[in-house]
C-alpha cells in the first residue's frame, strides 16, 4: 500500500479521497489554491501545500504545480480526484515519468475513451450496443445529410473531443442539420481544437443509466449494478439513484455484463462508469461514453453495494486484487443521491457563492452527509458551486425517497440559495414517485413550475 | 396507522422519533420544558406544547402535563423514547384509559419486567437460562449468609426494584455480605421505595450482551441479533457495538433463540432488549434483565439488520405485523456506537454543559448521526449531557473501527468537554481493536491512562 497519497483536488472529493485514505492508513497531502485556504480538505489532511492563485488553470490545472507538490511532500501516488487533470492522459504520463502513481486508469485508456470516435469504435469492435450512426467522423455536411435520410430524423451531432454539452447539435430536418454542422464543428474547435464531428440517432424519449465498474492490475473487473442519472439541467446531473427504478432484471443483467465486456476489451484497471442511453420506447440501451474517473455520484453505488469504492481505486491502483468477486456482489435496497448546490433553481440555476453564515445537516438512520462546507466558510465563485451532496439510503426505494425528503427538510442554511427547495418539490413529484422520468423531465418539471407560478 | 403521536421525551431520541414519524406520514408533537424552548425537537416536530419548568419533575415526568398536552394536541399515540416516563407502568395505563396508544408494551409486562426478582422466576419458569441465586427475595441477611456460603463467594446483591447501579453490592466474604445487605437494603428502600433484596452468583470476568427483540400483537416475536454494550462506566454504555465480536455462531443463535423465548413467554409486542451477563470463562449465558423500552443503542442493530426499528415499533404499535420474518432478518457487516456526552473524561466524567459555540458533525461513508446539537445551542446541566451518538458501519469489525477513528477525529466543538478523546484513545488500544474487552475494562483502562500521564 502506498504510504502517502497527494489530492490533485478541492471541495467535497477531497475530503472523500482523505476519508479513504485515513481508513487505509494512508497518509494524505493536500493542495489547495490561495482562494481555499480555509477550506476544510487543509484541514483534513496530513499536510497541505499552495499551489497558486484562485483561477483554477494557475492552481488546480496547473500540471508543474502539482508535480512540484507532490515531489516536496515525497508522495508515492496522486488521486485526482474528478474534474480538473481526471481525465487529462498528458498529466496522467507525466505522473508516470516522475515514478508517481496515477490513480486512475492508463494514460492510452484516458485518451482513447476520451475521443468519442474511438470510443464508440473500440465498443462496436468489443460488440457493446452503440447508438446507430456513423462509422467514426464525418467528412462534411453532405455526407452528414446523406446518413441522416438512411437513419431517419432526429439525430444528434456530437463533437468528437466534447463534453458538457458542449459541441452537440440535435437536427430535426435538412435546414437544422446544415447549419447545427457548422455550429457544433466551430464550437467543438473553439472548446476543445478539434472540430471534428461525427453524428449518431438521437432517442427522443430516453434514460441515461450507467454502471458503475471497477477493475485491477491482474485482469480482473466487476461491476457495481448500474445507477439511473437521468434528472439532468443542462447536462449536469441533480438527482442520482441506484438501482434504476425502471429496468428489469434481465435488462440489468445484459447492462452489467456489457459495461464488463467494454472495460474488458480497453485492459481497464481503476473505477471507471459505461454511460447508456436507455430508449425507452424499442427497450433497448446503446453505449454513449466512459469515463474514465471516480464519478460524483459513487455514492449511491457504494450505499447499496456496500464496497468502498474509493479505498478500493486506491487499493488497485497499488497493485491489489479486488477485494470482492462479480458472485459477492450484492446490492441491496436503494439509495438516492441529491446534489445540494449553491445556486437559485427557481433563477435560471444563477450560482450563488459567498458567506454560509450558519449550516446544519440532516441526520439520522439512512442519511450521508458528503460536504465540505462549515458554517463560516465561504463558496467561491472561482469553482463549482456544489455545497455537499445528501445520500438517502432505505431498504427499499420507497423508504429511500422518505428519507430524502425528510433530510431536505432538515437541511437548514443561512446565507447562499441552494437547490434543495428544488429537491423538496422532486421528491414529491409523481413522475419521481413513479421513477417514470427521463432524460427530458426536469427541464419539462421546470417549465410547469414557472407555468403555475 | 397513527395519525398523529405526541413525543415525551426530549434530545436526540425526540429527533429519532420524529424522523420516523416523517418517514412514515405521520403528524408528531414535541413536548418540552421551559429549559428546552429551542431546542431542535421543538423545531422539528409539526407541533410543540410546552410543558412546564426545567425541572424533569415538572416537566417531562409529570404525568397530568403530558396527558394534557396529548389531549390538547388531540393525538393517536403517545412515543415516551427513553428514560422519563418510558418505564412507568402508571403512565402506560393512564394512556390506555384515555384511548391513547402508549407505544410500547402492556403495563401489566413493564411492571413484571421491572421487579427484577419477578423478571428473574418469569425467565427460569420459560427456561432461560439465569444465573445461580436466591429463588426470590431474602427474608435477611442470614438467608443471605447460608445461600452464599452453598453458591461460594463472590455474590452480587441486588434491589427488586433497583437500577442504574443504585441498590447493588458485590459480597467477597461474610463480612462484606452482612455489610452489603444492610447498605443495599436500605440504598433501595431510599431510591426506589422498597428495600427487598435477592443474590446472584458473581460473575468476574463478564461481558454485557444483549439481544434487541421486537413482537407484534399478533403474536410474532423476532430478534434482531446481539449487541456487546460491555464498555460502560459507572453502569452506562459508553461504546456499543453489533454483533459482538467473541460470540462464536452456536452461542449467537442459542441466544437469538433465548431472547425469542423469553419474549414470547411475556407476550411481548414491541421493541425491547434482553440483557444477558456471558461469563467469558464458563462459556455460558445467564438473564440479566429486560428493558421494556427503545434503547439509545438501538442504532447499532439496525445498522447492521437494515431495519428501522423505530418505524417498526410504531407500526406495531398501530397493531401492523411485524414487516419481516426471522428467516428474512438477515446480520450484515458490523456497527459500532460511541456515545459523545457533554463530560470531561479525564476528570472523573464531570459534566460540562453550557454553549456550543460552534459544532462540526463527521461525514463521509458508512457514518450515521444522531444528534440534537447545533451551533449556538446550550447544553443544559437538568437533563443527561449527551450531546449526539456517532454510528460507524462497515463491512466488516476493522472497517467500522476505522470509521470511527477517522470520524471522531473529524468532529469538531467549541465550547464543552466532550467524550471524544477518550473514544480516539479506546478506538487505537488493542484489547478493543482485539474485541477481547469486558465488563471491567474501561475501568481499568482509565486507571491505566492516570497512572502513565
Amino acid at each position: 500500500m502506498f504510504e502517502k497519497v497527494l489530492i490533485a483536488n478541492r471541495g467535497e472529493i477531497a475530503l472523500r479521497i482523505i476519508r479513504a485514505c485515513k481508513e487505509l492508513g494512508v497518509r494524505s497531502v493536500a493542495v489547495y489554491s490561495e482562494a481555499d485556504a480555509d477550506s476544510l480538505h487543509v484541514q483534513m489532511a496530513d499536510e497541505a501545500i499552495c499551489i497558486g492563485p484562485a483561477a483554477a488553470n494557475a492552481s488546480y490545472l496547473k500540471i508543474t504545480n502539482i508535480i512540484s507538490a507532490a515531489e516536496v511532500a515525497d508522495v508515492d501516488a496522486i488521486h485526482p480526484g474528478y474534474g480538473f487533470l481526471a481525465e487529462n492522459a498528458h498529466f496522467a504520463e507525466i505522473c508516470a515519468n516522475c515514478n508517481i502513481t496515477f490513480i486512475g486508469p492508463s494514460a492510452d485508456c484516458i485518451r482513447n475513451m476520451g475521443d468519442k470516435a474511438i470510443a464508440r469504435d473500440t465498443m462496436k469492435a468489443a460488440g457493446v450496443p452503440i447508438t446507430p450512426g456513423s462509422d467514426g467522423i464525418l467528412k462534411n455536411s453532405d455526407e452528414a445529410l446523406e446518413l441522416a435520410h438512411k437513419m431517419g430524423y432526429p439525430v444528434l451531432l456530437k463533437a468528437v473531443a466534447g463534453g458538457g454539452g458542449k459541441g452537440m447539435r440535435v437536427a430535426r430536418n435538412d435546414v437544422s442539420l446544415v447549419q447545427g454542422f457548422m455550429a457544433a464543428a466551430a464550437e467543438g474547435d473553439a472548446s476543445f481544437g478539434n472540430p471534428d464531428l461525427f453524428m449518431e440517432k438521437y432517442i427522443e424519449s430516453a434514460r441515461h443509466v450507467e454502471v458503475q465498474i471497477i477493475g485491477d492490475k491482474h485482469g480482473n473487473v466487476c461491476h457495481l449494478g448500474e445507477r439511473d442519472c437521468s434528472i439532468q439541467r443542462r447536462h449536469q446531473k441533480l438527482v442520482e439513484e441506484a438501482p434504476c427504478p425502471t429496468l428489469t432484471d434481465e435488462e440489468r443483467q445484459a447492462l452489467g455484463d456489457a459495461a464488463v465486456k467494454a472495460a474488458k476489451a480497453v485492459d481497464y484497471d481503476s473505477a471507471g462508469t459505461l454511460e447508456f442511453l436507455y430508449d425507452e420506447t424499442a427497450k433497448q440501451f446503446y453505449f454513449m461514453e466512459m469515463n474514465t474517473r471516480i464519478q460524483v455520484e459513487h455514492t449511491v453505488s457504494e450505499e447499496v453495494s456496500g464496497i468502498d469504492l474509493m479505498k478500493e481505486q486506491i487499493r488497485v491502483a497499488a497493485g491489489e486484487k479486488l477485494s470482492f468477486t462479480q458472485e459477492e456482489m450484492r446490492i441491496e435496497g436503494h439509495a438516492i443521491e441529491y446534489r445540494v448546490n449553491a445556486e437559485d433553481p427557481y433563477n435560471n440555476f444563477t450560482p450563488s457563492p459567498g458567506l454560509v453564515e450558519a449550516v446544519h445537516f440532516p441526520g439520522g438512520p439512512g442519511i450521508r452527509i458528503d460536504s465540505h462546507v462549515y458554517s463560516g466558510y465561504t463558496i467561491s465563485p472561482y469553482y463549482d458551486s456544489m455545497i455537499g451532496k445528501i445520500i438517502a439510503k432505505g431498504k427499499d426505494r420507497h423508504e429511500a425517497i422518505a428519507r430524502m425528503r425528510r433530510a431536505l427538510e432538515e437541511f437548514t442554511i443561512i446565507g447562499p440559495h441552494t437547490s434543495v427547495p428544488l429537491g423538496e418539490a422532486l421528491m414529491v413529484d409523481k413522475r419521481f414517485v413513479d421513477g417514470t422520468y427521463n432524460t427530458a423531465y426536469l427541464e419539462r418539471f421546470m417549465h410547469e413550475v414557472f407555468l403555475n407560478s
